[in-house]
């Protein structure tokens, strides 16, 4: 849960508005109560504005929750907040979906939109 | 079906409006009438304020109606009551949808939103 | 087809508008023309005001229709105006879906909504 | 194709507007072109006003087809023309959908909604 | 349930042994202990011998079953041996399939077979 | 129903068996008790010997049953017997499958094989 | 591809603006580049005025093309160009949706409105 | 229908039994007696013994029979014929699926085994 | 990657405003991090002013990419570039969809529309 | 297509037979006849004996034959016996399933058993 793992790449087409989606399957983390481990999918969508995030250090980023005990109403803000801190993007939604503890499944979603000047 | 056993953890990002889901597949409660057990499903989803329901509390709240003898209608809106109590949401829908007894299945649907001072 | 068999229950939550839907999927009659029996299902969708009707009862009112001839719109329309009779409510639909007899099957939608003073 | 086959009974609840919908799987004419027998399914959508169309009627009238030489076009206006004269209706919509013939499958949709005064 | 209910017709090809198959889609009859309507799905599967039962009979003996008060295995055993006394079959399977009670369905199988002379 | 309208041609390949099969979806024939049409299925299966059946007219022949007064299992072999002496095969399956009458069902199986000489 | 196969006949119910569609399974011609062959699908929707296009000439029609070599484009609109020639509709969409070579596969939707007068 | 347009190149591993398995989706014909075209599948599974069939030969083999006027059961014999020729195999099996003519849809299946010496 | 492939014919129908849609199933590049191959899905959907794009030079033009190192929202909007170039539509969109890599799949969709004038 | 890319791991557990399976969905080649690119699944299944093949091995040796121009038949056997070679299994079948090019799509299936001493 390192945002210092997250790299961008020069949007190439920054002219254009255009929307990008990453749906990761397999995001996983840590109850922060019982310890137990939690199983989810995280999908992105943005539109950027001068940077896009690279793919690779996405993963790498997602991977570094992978042990850390976090609230799933938390880890969603902390993914949008660190995501838009590191593309400043002009509109992103962040959302997850988890498998389920205890015979309760849960799905959380935020996001942002960059204020007109 | 004692609302003190809700637990909430303080909102870890409040200043953002953003949704949250659970759904509980396996909620069992009793036919006040017949006295058999009725099984059903229920789904949460609100905008916190400043508290979010912590789900192991949740869980433990849903299973303490397991011998309660309630009406769908009643248990329906009771959870949103002790949900709304407990977390004062911004805005909350509660919904259970029941297996049904004698050949009748069931979805009840009620709803809270905050008022605005 | 005796509506003295619906019973209600007082409303436990009647300050507030929700939705009640009980859906009976083996409503059985019979044909006023041919006497044979017909199958059906039975969709019910309200918002109760000060009662709501006990389920048992519900099943029981339903059975009672079992030996009735009577045409299907006439049934549609017999179900919704017993059932607004017995719960006074704010809003109800009633929909029957038939099986269907000699290769036709047919599906009736009748409505009530309470007139504002 | 004796429209004289129809029988009505009186709309046992007149003052209410709700939807009738019979759907015959099994209808059958003959192509007045070359002779081979066409296969389809017939929908009527209706609001009726004094009077409601009798199933086995229908039933009927729509088997008197079965040796008719029709076209698609036609048959379906003509179902149409015939049950708004039978009964009367405030709106009815008939669709006709084909099995299809020589590769080709066909459906026709026609409306009526009388005029208001 | 009243066997004499029963039509048959001469077998047309007797000398073959050909499998007929009849599945009744909404076989309905009582429980006996509770009172309440059971429904089912009633599949009758023969080879006859010298008499074929008619299907118009047979939907009216199935009928006969509607308000009867009859558990599932006695009526499963009942429709074989009235069905092999109104056939005399050199086989024949019934099997009655349950929608279910109290979230329990249930499914009944009974064959016959002619001893060989 | 005139088997004279069956045609066949020299099987152009009779040293090999090989299977042959014509599904009708649209064979339609009369009730002989009640009147009303009944609607089905027709799965044809034979090995050839010196004759095929001609598929024009094959339908032709299953479109003559369409005013006939006939009863489910003898159709079924008067198919079976009408395509046997037609095309004398070495082995035939005439299957057929009808949508139902009063809520039953029904498929008929008849088979022939030709005795070893 | 001749025009001049589309036949027609008077609408039987010109008074009336009801909805004709024909989806025509297994059209095929030939890529004017590679010379291979093209196969697709035809959904012709129109409202008629004074004539409808005949069935089997539309199939005829249809066939035409086999064997000409012509673009998914141009034979999109060349349907519409002849249809609405014949037929002289009111409104009409041609589309065409193509199975696909070399890994893309095509779709190609066209539309004509009559001006009005 | 030109068998000579078959090429065929060595087996790269003749010494292995393996399965080889061609499905073509879009072959057509022309049926010898209407002139219509026909649509089909050819399923073509063989063991290959010193020669596999190359497979843009066998897609310009399928094409030449475009305009060919054949019945189905000889022209699934003349595919196994010619491919049998061509390729010499161990085991062969071809299968064509018809989409049928006037409501009736076909499915042929031969197959060729070589002779053990 | 050379869009001097792309070759375009004249619109044989220019007066019409009509969609064109064409979808590529098996588009590959290499992700220019790590040298692995990226696998997608392109879907391009345009209406067409004075030229169309053929589609063996789309296919070959996709192909172009197979061993280009290149990131997702790059490819994606110069596809949309060289397709606007070559063809100067009136509206265009482009929207690729990725398998994924490490457990992330992506979407990216960019559009044109011509300035009026 | 270089073999040496393969790598293996001891077998942990080679007392016991058991089933591995791998699926690889995006296996690309090149025809050698036309230059065009193919695409498959690869569908290996083996008993292993005293190694196993490494994943990210199998990925890299897959992705060798990116730029090979090879027949279906040949690569078949070609992954089979580079796996054979590399982990000398006690059983294994490989089984490529493509998607087609020109109407045809093909699958080929290859299997190895060591012989019995």
């Amino acid at each position: 849960m390192t945002k210092a793992l997250l790299e961008v790449f020069p949007n190439p087409h920054p002219k254009r508005d255009f929307v990008i989606e990453h749906i990761a399957e397999e995001f996983t983390s840590v109850c922060p109560k019982t310890g137990h481990p939690d199983f989810g999918r995280v999908v992105l969508r943005y539109v950027a504005d001068k940077s896009c995030v690279e793919l690779k250090s996405l993963k790498l980023y997602y991977q570094s929750f992978r042990n850390k005990g976090i609230f799933y109403e938390d880890v969603t803000n902390r993914l949008l907040e660190d995501l838009v801190a590191a593309t400043k993007p002009r509109w992103m939604v962040l959302r997850t979906e988890w498998t389920g503890r205890g015979g309760i499944r849960s799905n959380i979603e935020a996001s942002y939109e960059r204020k007109k000047r």
